[in-house]
């Protein structure tokens, strides 16, 4: 039993979130963070790199996520000296917005639960 | 690009939860597992073997909670030929209920906003 004069300690609600498709993973905060990468460098290899990510690991999750969806995500092109580049689809940019929606609708969630922990 | 006729695939927010301290994790489901067990066998050893988990683990999570809560979660008793005996405090089944809610709560955000992933 703690003294009375102690201050009671403050909790908080923590948590995760990702999308499932019937098949599988489909989008989570690495995945997201990729789609991103992608968008920004226009390149795999590129975006792989600055996440320390095996260029093998990037190309599996692109296409998990393309084989899961309505539409492609990500689009590449072969060739050339640089390996060939990956463009965001509208599809992949309209994933990204939904899924930074719910990160922000559950951030919510934690914090009024949170709250509610504290009272 | 897929044909029109194939169906498009369902997809489910998934996630996971826990109750953080400002000293570190307090609750989470394999911690409210515990209590429960504990709960049900009046024994650490025994609620520890029903979750194959180590004695050793189980005791150090039992500390955790009591450290971090307001009131311990769990008494214990030493003695005896079974080497004493543990029991749930009010404090501990508070928790238990509290933690339930929050999941049965974070479950109906994960499904109202699956439905709106498939709209």
């Amino acid at each position: 039993m703690k003294s009375p004069s102690e201050t009671a300690l403050r909790f908080f609600v923590q948590g995760r979130i990702w999308i499932d498709s019937e098949k599988g993973p489909f989008l989570g905060y690495g995945r997201i963070e990729l789609l991103k990468k992608i968008a920004e460098y226009g390149s795999i290899t590129k975006a792989a790199k600055s996440m320390n990510m095996a260029y093998r690991q990037a190309w599996h999750l692109i296409e998990s996520m393309n084989a899961k969806a309505e539409n492609p995500l990500v689009l590449t092109s072969t060739g050339g000296k640089g390996g060939g580049g990956a463009t965001l689809t509208e599809e992949g940019i309209k994933m990204i917005h939904a899924f930074e929606m719910l990160e922000s609708e559950f951030a919510s969630f934690l914090k009024m639960k949170s709250e509610g922990l504290n009272i």
